[in-house]
């Protein structure tokens, strides 16, 4: 069985303003300051699991010239676009789809673009792991984050206790409050949902048949152009028709052949800026500074992104978000930071 | 008598951190929002008192294509050159030496490019009474800019009390300390020194005479060069060999016939971000925000100067000072002003 890595690029990065734009997502950005965009680390993380042509990459129409530049050595066909943002169920049967005009028997992970991983051996361990139950009980596998606090930005997954590392998820749930998300964390029954799924080909198009209507029937009516030159414009054709729903809605939900293996790797969607802040390395004063030449006296537990070469005098913050951009600068609480969308829709423009 | 204003526009503004810049100097910035700069509205204030070919600018070589762009319709050899930074006693001394190759009798005033007058009427009037002054008595006047609080920033002016509106000067007196500065204002015996002189050409000559050695006599070697096109080249090699030293300490502080007119025009030398602050219009927060597309939440007594076209989000500053450049960004507190300077010399390079 032939195995496959799908990294879903195609998002539009409304968080992390204002440094990830519509025009350059966060995937697309050094977040971490470390000289690699995320997808870059993704893609990089999943060489360790197959070879660069088993790498697929989905995005849409007007990231490809970004994904291009960014991961030079990646064969063209393998970056596949959406031509409309259809959510990711649609955008996971196009890549099976896609696979199984490659390899019939096939299997693949799906990864997202901007996740950080800490530890990198683990999750290796965990995805082959995944692969192998995936394979050989033609199920669906999901790699389980043990919570380490009662997050409600996250999804959780409900399974069943057992002394396994493979356990049987009983269901998904959506993002908690607070009081719910502490119950969780207390019962032991619950895992992040940290959005990363293996499975056969043949198993996830099965599930697609059985739950949804009409994505993979909509996508497959012309299954000879899959692999062809015409590919492009037949999915630019076919798919904006498609239901625009979620993996998680679509599939998960409703499926009952799902797995989850504990993985202890270091995960976080990093989807804010104080989980950035958490996420990298502090100097003595609990700052974060991203920037080559910054002068800051009686500051602490501030995070600071400014481009190398541009000085930075600051003093007299505490818990502060100093972001800046060229056509954009962030001062913020970091404790406010769920405050900062709202903020923007007061732009004049 | 023949009236001329002579502008000094050469200084390199090292304060205003990080607007002003050695490359552009305050004088040169809209430092006030308003769409001129503070050179362009010292020139449009003298043009209420000489004609436009009766101002001279004084400026450093390097500041040539600023002053040309700033005052277009300027005549060219209005703008006379200083090849070195040798303070103001020489510049002015130059001026006078070129005004009198082209008027032997004449009077001039000097005034700072890079100063705020608020209340030009009364400004106007000032200078035309310290003109007709200068001019009956052949004596050096200046403005004496009443003190509104104790200042340890500016210069001050002892005088003589009269009924007369017109004070004889006892002496200059170098910034004070605090208890000085407190004193001089209780005591109601002193001005401000705004640095604004009036002297014919005639009297101001005398004075370099018998209170320095050698810069007249350096700078008039040859005479016939002023006001030809060998000026500069003259200048270039004459100049840089005067004495470096200021107007007050070469003549001020040792003249006996200076008379100071009281000068109620709102005067400051802004040469503080908060001073900026103080003379800008407020929000009703307290907030002086430079910037067209601003969303400035629970900040209050804070100066933001961003250029327009950028976007800004800024929550939770109090008393704070943020100024964004292409190549620098200054977020302070705006009571620790003064350690700017010093802090500056943190940066690597």
């Amino acid at each position: 069985m032939k195995r496959y890595i799908v990294i879903m690029a195609g998002g539009i990065g409304t968080r992390f303003w204002p440094s990830s734009t519509e025009e350059r997502p966060k995937q697309f950005l050094d977040i971490l300051d470390i000289g690699k965009s995320l997808l870059r680390m993704t893609y990089e993380r999943s060489l360790q699991l197959v070879s660069n042509d088993h790498i697929i990459i989905m995005t849409n129409k007007k990231y490809l010239d970004l994904v291009k530049k960014d991961l030079p050595e990646l064969p063209i066909e393998n970056i596949l676009c959406e031509p409309s943002r259809n959510d990711t169920a649609p955008c996971i049967a196009y890549a099976a789809l896609h696979i199984k005009s490659r390899a019939i028997d096939s299997s693949f992970a799906v990864l997202s673009s901007d996740h950080v991983i800490l530890f990198e051996e683990k999750f290796i361990t965990a995805m082959n792991k995944g692969f192998d139950c995936a394979e050989a009980q033609d199920c669906i596998v999901t790699l389980g984050i043990k919570p380490t606090r009662p997050d409600t930005g996250y999804g959780y997954i409900q399974f069943l206790q057992n002394d396994n590392e493979v356990k049987k998820v009983i269901s998904f749930k959506e993002k908690p409050d607070i009081d719910t998300a502490k119950q969780y964390l207390e019962s032991g029954q619950y895992f992040w949902n940290g959005g990363i799924f293996i499975w056969t080909n043949k198993c996830l198009i099965n599930a697609f048949d059985k739950h949804t209507t009409g994505i993979i029937d909509v996508l497959s009516q012309d299954m000879h152009y899959f692999n062809t030159t015409e590919e492009q414009s037949y999915i630019d054709k076919v798919y904006p028709l498609t239901d625009k729903i979620s993996i998680d809605y679509a599939i998960m939900e409703k499926a009952d052949n799902i797995y989850a293996i504990e993985a202890d790797i270091g995960w976080t969607d990093l989807g804010t800026w104080a989980s950035l802040y958490e996420y990298s390395q502090k100097d003595d004063n609990g700052n974060v500074i991203q920037n080559d030449n910054a002068v800051v006296i009686d500051t602490n537990n501030t995070i600071v992104k400014v481009k190398d070469g541009k000085k930075i005098l600051i003093k007299g913050l505490s818990d502060f978000i100093v972001i800046d951009e060229d056509n954009a600068l962030l001062i913020f609480p970091k404790n406010k930071e769920q405050e900062i969308k709202a903020s923007l829709k007061k732009f004049e423009n």
